[in-house]
């Protein structure tokens, strides 16, 4: 069950880096509504290697196809098959990691669970992984936007020390894409990309912080115990590799606040939602969606593939060293940004199901 | 579904702050173990109100009865229910509150998903459905600790802006016991109190971080993709009332770092076993745990129940103000330690049976 | 998980027939509905032993305690948890049989799997386990009545070889009830009730067919593949004690008809809805209901619990014999056929609310 | 999760009749086992249409490829994903049957539920969608052989009116598959065979019953309350098309014996494992599985498209009648002895896994 998420809108996705494909089966999308297959393919452009001179260099022509659930570009309510082929293996690029162990990277502990490597590279943890979630959100994405008229959008607000200063409320698509390290503060962008070139440069890597909104929520996603909206967030996101932290509305920076600081106060409106003066609540209380604008941050570790010698052992368990030969991927924010927006979509799409469901 | 945790050590939780009782069913704990139903009360008596001057006055006498799946001090590897039964109910303390809904509480959200509030005091959103999830906890706990020798300690580690400095190696729980804001650095913890006691006199509330520890887990749990177990563990305690953010080893202040500052260099040991020379991964490394401690902390925010006054407005969505009367809770960490070791144990009580059925 | 039933309405069940108490735990049932504890009661007081001459003279004064879930006879969208105490534990009626397994009953393969078995009686393979079921399937049948006027009734059809005609259409819960066999059929009521008396008379017992029928069923509940409405009925009553067999509809006998005789012709109606001139498709098409009365049998074996002298081995592996003392319950039937009603509306309550979540 | 089947041995299946192709996600397959694809394509060539005279003439060249979770023949612990592409899709011989609702089949619950109906051939109701089930099945085979040493084989006891006697001890693959009717009783396959044809000349269609064993099941398999591994059995196979009934062991038949005939016997064995004189159990009591050959019957009714005419309506729900074109298949049974053996070895994997995990 380890390769499947969500309920009612649930995903299940396969697929190592050197198999035949990767992929993903969205069940659960209800029947009748506009699905754009090309929609699918414009975020996995999003996520794809080699887009920029920023990210890794190898290039993955990642087309998806569809093999069920649609028709006439209309969803059948039955299980949508998405299909992306393997092309460019070249396994032999990791020959000398498949020897040692590479420091921070999940080759240990596979090695340790499973006895059995996937051809290097990675197997399941690599980040090829993530192309069939990116695929799901799509679907997800195309799926709040016409039920309820939900955006989710997401950006990346840190790169190493160098902090954006964004107001949530104000980004658009075009501005997270305006550039091609997704940040929509474009002066900052611009020092973030230098920053990122000269760590390549030295064949370290960094990391930082993306922010995420979801704008118009529906209200009432999320249930009182357990499965918070908050809680089915957190999973979410920090399945994602790289991930080492997660943050809704005011985050480890609101515990320093007073309660009479950090309450957000309930306003009146004229038609009988609810609406609060301030967000600290990120949109979410007592662990369901208040109609505010949810508000989350994820941090993202640097790399761990680096071409600077490191100390590890091999997989006899004697000490070797190790530094990746050719160029390496020095910041995975950028291409995790539509990662980030697609494992929000799947929770909101799976809560909305469960929300008609369970209280109708 | 949202009332229960976990696949295959699966507890179900039940119960509003006044009905007749709350409780939980834990299902899944294997059969043929010494199950003390004594270190479950104990659990329940770390966690309950009115244990200190620093805490909610609202006594609790909280008696755990398991009503199935032991005998004679053994787990039967049959559901085991356990029930405390509600007294102190007075539901008179919370008249005005059912009128104006609490800031940042989940009065507004409950009663838009529901249509229904359980009687005032917050339904299934009471901090008491947390004694199902403790309760079940210390079953987990005992499990950990007979199968694998695993142990669970969290602590206080920030209260408001006061931060102590504790190396997760070294706390003991009878340190953590040894004070009652459960900080097991002792000059620090004086400070705690103070800051509290002062802040409860204004009428206000603070938050703050705990820091959780598990040692010696076993190596090997956790699933590549959407059940990594990080993921697992950040759902799991995200889902604890008036959480806002979730950090595992070096958490967002690793991510200012470099991969080469960052990476946990693998060192040679004479068993096999996987050892690094630094922890920044927290323990887990694509998702699994390398047998390395597991390092976590996560953000409470500031209690939302205050004596101050504050905007809000009533279920007719019109303006009004609200004070609590009486004591109040100015900080729920100290309460909230054995919640968060509960709901670790929970994840690693759950992976360590899916280890066994699925790579067994 | 195997001690949980559903999806969207789930249920979990707890308790050995020689613990504190058995009971349940309704997750997902809607709030707001009008559920009376007291009808609760009634399934209960249907299922109990020593109701009548023909069943177990052990008596059992089970009465239901609702601990959360409910305010005023409404629910709050919130678990339902109901226990039922143990009183008439008396486990020096099953000394004998602790030593020597029962042919055909749970304890040796209980003991093969877990190593250990609850005090004498048959832990949770106990008939007291469907004590939770009955009371959750009562509370799934007011959900069903309240928002579809969906009526779910059983009876016994045959008892040993005493099979009564009975066209499913015209039994109702009085003509049911109006005997202490539960067989609708008056006349063969009396027969089968000296039939019972006999066969008990002589130490040993029988079985039978219980038939079912769910009478204005919503139309479209069921899932196309895995999760067919017939094949979540037929693991609902398959996982009541001592069932040998399920059918649908025209069920064993219907394969013997041909393709022209078999098939249910759809005739026009004026509202649009579906109706069909024949019905042994039993309600459901393609998995799917289809607003036709949902028509099912169940065959129950003998009871395995005799008073006559059987060969056996002991828990040593040793050959033995056994009989067991005092009186025993000739046929459990009667009993049965609220258990049957309980799961057949549990299952239709969760594909109900599925139906809300992913159609819409 | 309607697509889903399993829980630790968890299978997902997707793909209409006449999208891109059908498949299946087989995840949690443990890693280092030894599977042969051809072994799975060999059970796909048992399931295809067009293998023999008495089946339908519409042949699919099914060609099985897996995209993931193998390497050089050796499971990674990772999904495995299957997918056989859609070749011989002419929507144009269903035209006429888009129009009129098939009677007993598919077509108007489908339309009812999801407002819009796959293109015409039935969409998810498609026998095509057992494809995913038989690869599946497959995997789980080659699973329970190589841990366990369990052989799962099914055959066609009845055709019609024609039953075989078959002592269910006796049969090999090899029998089964010897006759194109696979029924391992020759002289009777012979009968059979012309029943078929001459049912078929006729236009009309008949069903039938399949008897499956599974040989040496491990001990201990099941759960005691919801998930008896009978139950779970049960559902598998009644969520496959067309099925009308299902047995465990001495089935209906069973239900007119006495507790004193019907009650397997306990016998000494040297090893201390369970074995009884009789089998009546069918290999399972109190929902574990005892080891002795578990033993099962499902009843198939008769295929519901025919070549004579039948009353139906339109989707416009006017009167009409409907005489399927062409030449169809008058049984099923032949090609559903594959189908039946798929499910069951998925059960017993997924539960052997299960037993691993719980009871370790």
């Amino acid at each position: 069950m380890g390769s499947s998420f969500g309920h009612l809108f649930r995903i299940s996705t396969f697929g190592e880096s050197h198999g035949g494909g990767v992929g993903v089966i969205v069940d659960g999308c209800p029947p009748r509504l506009a699905i754009d297959i090309e929609a699918v393919q414009a975020e996995l452009d999003r996520r794809k290697p080699g887009q920029s001179k920023i990210t890794t260099p190898r290039k993955e022509d990642d087309r998806v196809e569809a093999l069920s659930g649609l028709l006439d570009g209309v969803s059948l309510g039955t299980p949508i098959a998405m299909v992306v082929r393997n092309k460019d293996q070249r396994p032999g690029d990791y020959k000398e990691m498949q020897v040692a162990f590479r420091p921070s990277h999940a080759d240990a502990t596979y090695q340790s669970k499973y006895g059995i490597q996937a051809r290097s590279g990675g197997g399941r943890a690599s980040a090829r992984e993530t192309i069939g979630r990116v695929a799901a959100g799509a679907i997800a994405k195309q799926m709040l936007r016409q039920l309820h008229g939900t955006e989710v959008l997401a950006w990346v607000k840190r790169i190493h020390t160098l902090e954006a200063n964004i107001d949530p409320a104000v980004p658009t698509l075009d501005a997270v894409e305006s550039n091609i390290v997704r940040c929509p503060d474009a002066a900052m962008a611009e020092q973030m990309i230098e920053r990122i070139e000269s760590i390549g440069r030295d064949g370290d890597s960094c990391g930082g912080v993306i922010e995420c909104v979801v704008r118009r929520p529906p209200t009432g996603l999320g249930m009182p115990v357990f499965d918070k909206l908050e809680a089915d967030l957190a999973k979410a996101v920090m399945s994602l590799p790289a991930t080492k932290g997660f943050e809704i509305g005011s985050g480890f920076a609101g515990t320093t606040l007073l309660g009479s600081q950090h309450n957000d106060a309930f306003l009146p409106t004229s038609d009988g939602s609810l609406h609060t003066a301030t967000n600290n609540s990120g949109g979410i209380q007592g662990g369901i969606s208040n109609g505010e604008p949810i508000v989350l941050r994820v941090a993202f570790k640097p790399t761990a593939t680096i071409r600077k010698e490191q100390q590890t052992i091999n997989a006899s368990g004697e000490a070797t060293t190790l530094a990746a030969k050719g160029r390496h991927d020095p910041c995975v924010l950028p291409r995790a940004v539509p990662m980030v927006e697609a494992m929000v979509a799947l929770v909101l799409a799976d809560h909305a199901l469960r929300q008609r469901g369970q209280c109708g």
